[in-house]
């Protein structure tokens, strides 16, 4: 796969994953949207269903690995570094894409998230923002969040790259299923803590978005939580890459 | 494959879909339905399983497009265009065949949707039913729903194309189920501001029906939002042949 | 196969299918059930779940057909008709078999089933039991009923038979999880009227053993309704059989 | 397969899955959670996963059967006793490694689970701990508990070895889905009455590690029900072992 293959795949990729992440994340979050607080199986399926279309759109061109956390695990294992910064630029990239794409879907909404009269003639408040975008912990503990993320990265990448999917994620149309299915599951069981990032680019690209764009009554883009999303889950990566190794 | 095979697959595919698809809105908005409120998921996933149904269906005739946009897209990719008008046709034709199926299995439903005394004295009013066989936004913006529709239709066509489906859409059965479960997540995560048309023929077929069949309370077919649900998937279909032409 | 394993396979395929059937909605209906009023979502995929236990474990043995709408399309497709009662026999035998095996696994709810005394004071009556069993339609209109089960089981029958399953339903393992999320989708969009019998020994075998079992409490067989769960399907698959004939 | 393989497959694959069981339900039951009270559905398709996960990962290594009444089942119905210890020693041991990592990625949360001020002045207790790690049935009946148990695992193992996966279970992507698909099953419909245990490994150890963690406001470990989901699955096992060798 020559570079530019590489970069022009991840950027599709990771921007279908966030624009179906951030999505579904709006969906469910915000007023006026038909699947408004619908629930917590709704958002762990549209995370995983993103993967299913950005790892198989981008299958033919890159692989489509989508997540810093996968391509350094992959690099871990097999001593092979010297592409990974274009795949991580294209996911960072494609990230932030796919944010602005979302933002875009659901642009009459963003424009209505204002206060507003409510029943019985209170006052119903914008709805927080950055949750659509980035994660935000339910208890704000650096130490217990980082655990989150680290296992539940491993959770993911070491499967990968059990599955022998190091060539290529993509070859495989039940492969690619078997993955987008344990992101559903790793959102499902793992996600309740800290919303799980499981991938940086994922976090910090849309973060990034959501600090530049103009949304009406977005709040904070809480950059003091946003380290715990790119080191947790590129050290679960890199644990998932030796336990592989000295494992399997 | 000839005319008449590609005819009657996609008449028989898209009735099958829509039959899901309405049936599935029927189900979730009906009183006297068994799963009347039951969610968006549900909803989803109806919709999505349409698609599997639909398509496999469908494949051995005519490849189960059962999309204008995705025959768009498939056209402008490939560059032929000869057979385009009898896909789109059978389309329509079995778009409305699937509505007045799913009116016929909701019969009993629709008839008792008239004003019922409900609890406390009250009278409850008859259920809206366009919503049933058509989109209607809930925010009414022409420029947003557009935009809407366009790149929930690109993240429909794209992966699509790039799943190599063009030749026949259900020769694999794997690629079928990814195909249904991708239109599960765009459901999930992209539905929410317009409910998601991503379809010309599912959107203008079931309207038609629904503007002539003689049901109780129907209401309004809202011809004046009927374009966008038109004109935005078949400019996604065609941006979607176009980026997959550039790109791929 | 022989005609042993036909009848075998047959009962012990059709009794894994009610087992999940009936049990999912015990689940969901019985007091002292983790799974109470978990919803739509629950009772279509437990059934279709069920279509994939039970079409699996049967598939060495008979194919896995699990009901006489299907076994009925394909002798009337394929003109061969000589071993379709063995397969009925089996299926109605492994329809009871398995509503037995679900009222001892929810026995200890079953035996609680009385009337107890609920919040404030109140008396809380015991829940009617022939739906964990049977199908019950929302509004009783045979016109509109015999409709609703003949349009589904088309859904059903058909899809199948365009799969090319008839020499075989459980070959393939990607085929049986198609056939199952159909039954899914059967579920979540047609099923909203009568509960979607779409299998004449899905509805008469238990409906028998609920009308033998001393059940607390169980209210009544109502054998009235019980020739349209049988009949419907059975045209249904028949006028599959005749479409896949003529249109394929 | 050599023994340090297949116990250091079942260690890791057993590991994984409770990972996910054991967090699934911390996700739905905490408070804190982004998931709590998400329902049902969740729980089964957590625990699904959880099998897709851990039986995918184990897979090249032992084969991923992580459950001591699928072994045992093999086992009768193979005639081949050698190993079988090895991988109960591994199920028990990923078991209790599975529910230490589910304790620790759910850490901030447990430590949050005491007496706190709710609604209106009044106070909140902590919430019960053991159903996250071990099951408890809804009507504590030894009889009928015994009965709910074995009759879910033969459900479980029956299909397994009717599937053809004696040999390894891991070795197609697509007989692995299935078997999570399975299990998803078995939760929606079979679980109503116990939680169902149907894995002797995955209730014994997380029941140890509930026992010796120190978890705030853990509550009992409640001992006087721990033999049923071990002997009620190793009997199921057999039965399923025993029924495959005389009908198949």
């Amino acid at each position: 796969m020559s570079n530019g293959d590489i970069f022009v795949g991840e950027v599709i990729g990771t921007a279908i994953l966030i624009l179906f992440g951030a999505g579904v994340c709006a969906a469910v979050t915000l007023r006026y949207s038909k699947a408004r607080a619908s629930g917590w199986i709704v958002i762990a399926f549209g995370w995983g269903f993103g993967v299913l279309a950005g790892a198989y759109t981008a299958a033919p061109l890159s692989g489509g690995q989508l997540n810093p956390a996968v391509t350094l695990g992959i690099a871990v294992d097999t001593g092979k570094w010297g592409k990974v910064w274009i795949y991580i630029l294209g996911q960072l990239v494609g990230a932030m894409l796919g944010a602005v794409l979302a933002y875009l879907v659901y642009l009459a909404q963003f424009q209505a998230n204002v206060r507003q009269s409510g029943a019985e003639g209170t006052d119903e408040e914008p709805t927080p923002t950055l949750g659509i975008f980035s994660t935000i912990p339910e208890i704000r503990n650096p130490v217990a969040n980082l655990i989150t993320e680290i296992i539940a990265t491993i959770a993911l990448v070491l499967p990968i790259l059990a599955f022998g999917l190091t060539e290529g994620l993509g070859e495989s149309g039940t492969l690619v299923l078997i993955v987008s299915l344990l992101v559903v599951g790793i959102g499902l069981s793992l996600g309740g803590p800290t919303g799980y990032a499981i991938n940086p680019a994922r976090d910090l690209g849309p973060r990034l978005v959501h600090a530049v764009l103009p949304i009406p009554n977005k709040g904070t883009s809480d950059w003091g939580y946003a380290w715990i999303p790119v080191v947790g889950p590129l050290v679960g990566g890199a644990l998932a890459g030796l336990i592989y190794n000295v494992a399997f």
